[in-house]
């Protein structure tokens, strides 16, 4: 039996840490919107990164700042939100540099709002000193459905509530 | 190129198993939901594990036998049952313990009843001599809906139906 | 402390490949599905390969070049198809085979069709050459909703859409 070689097995690994990473940081900003933790959420993205959401209900921030204000537009009227993740792919463009899609689902309802949605979330990633971040994110509607749906919704407890209240 | 240091590359090799265990055993709690089987779902919890619903629908099962029972109960009475479980966030506590949240939707319905929700599960894992399992679950609801929905139900064949009929 | 035995080493880190890998494709898959990109869905499969959809609206194609055909077959007349796979578990059952379930669910809409449901893949997976490749999948529906339902299909623009259009 050959002796493996150290320095593929040490990128191999490296590798595997890579696509987990950045699975990990979707993962992470579902779990940051579903908690309403804005902390969280600043985390995910590079200083100068962009976050769209495309037509028909436009929106785009650009910068770590204007993202997490965003994000308080977005969660604040709504007494629920919840954003599901599904599966996605993953494709490394550099040494530090990454693509990928995921799936979505979202289900929101408002004062006045009810928001059922379907879309793809077309993603950049860059490596920085930090760890992997997103560059920008783009939600790709695919279907989405504003009529009204039955249903109790029930709201985080206060001590989950992280949004800003500012 | 310097030489890969072996003993870092076996630590960073256990935390990825680690990772990937946890999620695999949220993974197996669907399948086993999914299919009915109480066996395999049996296999996922520590001795002394607690799996709790939160309210509106609390159900609260303390120990590995309890846990099966509340299994059976919640099922039998549903001729559709399905769990999707979306991303999840895992965060390590120490050496042999561990966080995580999933983001969860069900729909079931049984002869008098209709389910449909979104929730977060948020988990406590251990290590035990045979791997990680479940030390605590918690459904937190964010939205119920039971209301009637059309479509039709198609049951699993009976050799998947391992639910015990006792 | 012991050195690692870099032989066990590299046998895990190969277990873990193989299993990112099998996620992998099943991820794959979807994303072929949602952007309608059939040159993608092709690599998916082993040369004789079944892709199998079970009742209550039963379709199978053997072979890749059937299942290339099916895949045009099933997204053409539908304006928006999208497949949510959420968690699934993976066995092995050899070196070079495995087994896997997925939870899915699926919305498409149609001229004169509406189309939603729960199913769970079932699959079995080979090492070619190539990689991993499916050998076989069988959907399994648990639930088929048809009627009508609301809301605005956006459909994915004309540079995304690969589908052949004959």
């Amino acid at each position: 039996m050959n002796q493996p070689d150290l320095h593929d097995m040490a990128r191999r690994l490296r590798v595997i840490e890579d696509e987990l990473a950045i699975r990990g940081l979707a993962a992470r900003f579902t779990d940051a919107v579903n908690e309403r933790n804005r902390d969280a959420f600043r985390q995910l993205w590079a200083e100068d990164a962009v976050w769209e959401i495309g037509p028909p209900l436009s929106h785009i921030a650009k910068g770590v700042d204007a993202i997490v204000d965003m994000f308080d537009e977005l969660l604040k009227p709504r007494t629920l939100f919840v954003q599901m993740t599904h599966s996605g792919v993953v494709e490394f463009t550099g040494e530090n540099t990454a693509l990928a899609r995921f799936t979505e689902r979202e289900r929101g309802r408002g004062p006045k709002d009810y928001y059922e949605n379907l879309a793809v979330y077309r993603d950049e990633f860059i490596r920085t000193a930090d760890g992997w971040r997103f560059k920008r994110r783009y939600y790709d509607y695919r279907y989405l459905d504003m009529s009204a749906f039955p249903g109790e919704v029930i709201p985080l407890p206060g001590n989950h509530s992280a949004v800003h209240e500012g």
